[in-house]
This record gives C-alpha cells, structure tokens and sequence, in this order.
C-alpha cells in the first residue's frame, strides 16, 4: 500500500505514519513543516519521503497524489486562537486545503481518504457526551467552521465522484511529540516564571482527552472495521478532565510545587473556545476498540513525555 | 433601515427585494447579473441600487458594506450540476464568498445576517420529513458541501465576533422570474421540441416545492420571531411532488399536449442530485407561519407564469 500523509510530520501524523510503517505502508509526506518537524520522521528510512509543499497550494501538491493507494489528510492550521486574529488562515489551510486534496485525488483516481475532523464541529450547547448523529452542527470557531467544511467537501467528493471516506471527529489529542495544546502551554509557561501558571479562563472549562496512541491505533481499527461510502466517527475517551485538573497534574510533574494558579477569569480560553465538551464513542466501542488511558491518565502520560522533550 | 443583499438581482433576491422595500428598506444589491437580470429590480427607484460586483472577491464588495443594518446573502452558483464539471465552482461562489461576505461584515461592524442554505445539506438517506436537528449532514453535491461550509462559517462568525444570524435550509423555491430548475428546463425543451419531453433520470425523484412569494415571506417573518444568537429553520411546503407530476402539469400548460415524456434512466437526475427530500416544516409553522400554496400548486402557479414570461 503507497499512503499519503498531509501534515505527516506532525504531532499525530507522524505516531499515523509509525504505525503505517509498522504495517508495511510505504508512505509519502505533505508539510510545510511549519508545526510538523522533521526531526519526528527521521527514525525510518526510504520508506517515508518527505515532501516539504505547502497543501494551500493545488499546483504544487497534485503531482504527488499519483499511485497513492490511501490518504490521510490531517494537515491543518493547529492554532485555533489564530483564526480570530487573521480570519481566513482556517479557510486556507483547512477549507481550501481539504478541496485541493480531494481534486488531487479525484484527478489521479485516489478513492479512499481520512480525515480528522473535530468535536468543534458540535459548537457549544450539544449534549454531553455529543453523538456523532447530533445537528445541527454550529461550530463556533474559524478552525470549527473549516472542520465542517471540510466534512462536507469530503462527503460530496463521495457521493459525486466515488471516493470512499472514514470522518474521525477527535476529541482534544495529547501526548507525545505534542507540539501546542493546553499541556504544552502550561511547561512552558511554568519555565519561564516557577512560581506562578496563568490559566486562560476560570479553570473549569471541561474536556475530554485522547492518547495519541490510542487516536492512530483507533483510526486503523475503524478503517478495517466500517466499510459505507462514508463513515464518521467519534475519537475520545471515556471521561474528562478540566483545565484545572491539567495545571495541577503538570505542576506536580515539573515538580515546581509553589507554582501558584492564577485566572484570567471567564467561562472560556478565548472568543470561539467551547467550555465543556465530550464526545460519545459508543459507536467507536460497539467496533471493539477500547481507549487504552483515560482522559486523566492520558494528561499524566503526556506531561512527563513532555517535560522530558521539552526540558525544564 | 438599510439592507444589502447579494444575489438581489437573481430570482429569489428580486422577490425579497420588493418585500423590503414594501417596508421601507432602503437596498444595495450586490450581484455580478450572471444569472440575475437587472430588469427584475428595473420597477423600483432610487432606494434599491444595483452594485454590478463579484462577491468572489472581497477587495471588490468590501466597501458597499459600509453604513448597511441587515444583510441577506443569497448569492450563489445557480446551476448544481456545474460543479461536478468544474469542481471550484460551489468553492470560490459558495464558500469563499460567504467568507467575504462576512469579513466585509466583521469589517464595518454590520451585526445581522440572513443566509440562503438548502435542504441538500441534509445529503441521502435523511429522515422524509427532515427536521432542522437532523445529523450528520453529509451534503452528495458539491453546492451542499458549500451551504453547509456557508454554514458553519456563518455560525463560526456568531460564536467568535458576535454576529447575529437567520439561516435558511431552502426546498426548491420555484416562481415567477425563475432563471433555472426543472420547471424552466421542461419549458425551454418543450419548445424545441414540442413533441417531446426529456426527463433526467426515471421521473420517479419526489421533492418538496415552496412557492418564492411563501419563501421570502417565511424569511422576514422567521427573523421577526426568532431571536436567538443563531436561528436555524428550514423553509417548505407541506408535500412533495415527483418530477413525472411537474412534466404532466408543464406539458398540460404549454398546451404541447401531444409530447411524450422520455426518461434518461436511473433513480437520479444527475451525479450529486438526492432522489427524494423534503423538509419538516414543523419549526416555521409552529412559529405561525403556514405556506400558501402545496407543492403541487406552486407547480402549476410557477407553470403558469414561467410559460408566460419565456413565451412559447
């Protein structure tokens, strides 16, 4: 099998493109390597090639599509906050790049994609835990609106042209080689000033969090497992854990226990934040695939591989 | 008030044009007249002005904004099956112009949008009547893929900036000064060949079918009564009629009543077209809003006039 990874040399791209490895894919990578590292590829030899190409552009990615068994697309713009700042960073990188993959595909006669979508497609005020059934979908974020663009570009490619689609709407992944994200931001705002960890919001904004290893291994599980023309699932586990919960856990991890937690107050991180949310994953287990972490342990996990890659 | 409304030269525009200004609105059109004609504005006077602009670029529209109370956004690619055939099409009208749209809006502080969806958003296999909370959507054209992008961004846009928003799941909205659709299209090949009447696939796709002047008023009077952040409501008729029924009431119109009715074939009309929709209307009517005509009278009404209009 010859996959094609956007955004391969990414945080979760490249725990996908270990497994894929693993599985004897041969697999090419698209990334502009402005989050995604080499570095986090360089473990495997020729048969991963990295193409660094920018996905916004159709001209410079469609030659790559040619003989391509599969993709999966999770290139994206990975700073949600972003979004409101330049206001169509989301529709380049996450709307427009979704239709050139997809024209790419249709182009070299590429039928099956996944996509990583995101429980930001619910918007705020879906029932917790949210079915993937539930609508309508009101995203209240750039990055939100690009998912379900993107969603949609997807399942019109499908019903249109013939592809074949698995949607994973993922709940907020963590873990090794993370590069943003909540736990992220915490090291490093616990290395720059010990003594205090400013929290955006009031702390008790409440999510749930997958283990990267669990999102890929999930990922292959449902592509051998659901087989329709299009097949949308929700990735989480089976709880949550609020941001207060995450400042403490990394605070007793960097072992910088006077830190105190300070508030910027507010319901929400920032304009087009969702404070609480959850996925439902029955259709996920009723598959027979079971989260190895919880949502606390996963936090756990990922702060000590963190602070390890990061450094104190 | 003023209002500004894209694709107000179009069929649907024109008709909620004379509604606004009816009520005193003062109107800027926006629409490049590609499937609009300004004659169907040419009986107003100074209070509605004709801006010829496309909305696919945002430098061109940007400034028409200025000083505007409410924006309807209509605009949009016409012709579904285009998409298929130039697949940036529902893209670059749809998408990226709803984005320009609301930039433009965000820009000059303009708070309150209503926006034209559609029922394809709904894609195949929905529930016959589809309530507005039905999921996932997953849109089979790619003109669904962009009212549902055009969605999300609208929705995205409420969440982050504080934007107000009436959307609209269309069925098909047919009238005086159609410009395209089934009824036009079985009138056009009626007079080439009045012996004959070509149907795309089996007859057999049954849909929903709401009279324009049930349309536009159903919008004013949705964002009269619903005042919530973002206001959802699907817009119909209380029944269906299959394409057969529209070709029997056409050919009974046209007087052609020796023409025989062909089928292409196939539960479709074309790659992308859903075989049978129709919305639940439970939320518009609940509001105290009832449609004037069914859909099999708004057919024949629409018959009536389109024949009048094209002339045989």
């Amino acid at each position: 099998m010859r996959a094609l990874v956007t955004g391969g040399a990414g945080f979760i791209g490249s725990h996908l493109i270990d497994r894929l490895v693993d599985r004897g894919n041969e697999v090419v990578v698209l990334d502009n390597l402005s989050s995604g590292k080499s570095s986090f590829l360089s473990h495997h030899d020729e048969k991963v090639k990295l193409v660094n190409v920018d996905i916004t552009s159709l001209d410079e990615i469609i030659g790559h599509f040619e003989g391509i068994d599969f993709v999966y697309h999770l290139a994206a713009n990975p700073d949600i906050r972003l979004g409101t700042k330049i206001t169509d960073t989301d529709l380049k990188q996450g709307t427009i790049a979704t239709y050139n993959v997809l024209e790419s595909m249709r182009i070299h006669n590429v039928k099956n994609i996944a996509f990583a979508s995101s429980s930001v497609v619910y918007g705020e005020g879906a029932p917790m835990p949210t079915p993937e059934n539930y609508g309508p979908c009101l995203p209240i974020s750039l990055y939100g609106a690009s998912k379900l663009a993107g969603e949609g570009l997807i399942s019109s490619w499908c019903g249109t042209f013939g592809h074949k689609a698995w949607i994973f709407r993922f709940a907020n992944i963590i873990g090794a080689r993370g590069t943003h994200g909540v736990i992220f931001d915490f090291i490093h705002k616990l290395k720059n000033t010990p003594d205090n960890l400013e929290v955006l919001g009031n702390g008790r904004q409440e999510k749930s969090y997958m283990e990267v290893g669990d999102c890929v291994e999930a990922i292959l599980h449902c592509i051998e497992k659901f087989d329709e023309s299009i097949n949308l699932v929700n990735l989480g586990s089976v709880d949550t854990a609020s941001v207060t919960n995450i400042a403490e856990v990394v605070i007793e991890e960097t072992g910088f226990t006077d830190a105190k937690i300070s508030y910027t107050g507010g319901d929400r991180g920032w304009a087009g934040d969702i404070p609480r949310a959850m996925l439902a994953i029955d259709k996920l287990r009723a598959s027979g695939f079971e989260p190895t972490y919880t949502s606390v342990e996963s936090i756990r996990h990922t702060a000590k591989i963190l602070i390890e890659e990061i450094g104190l």
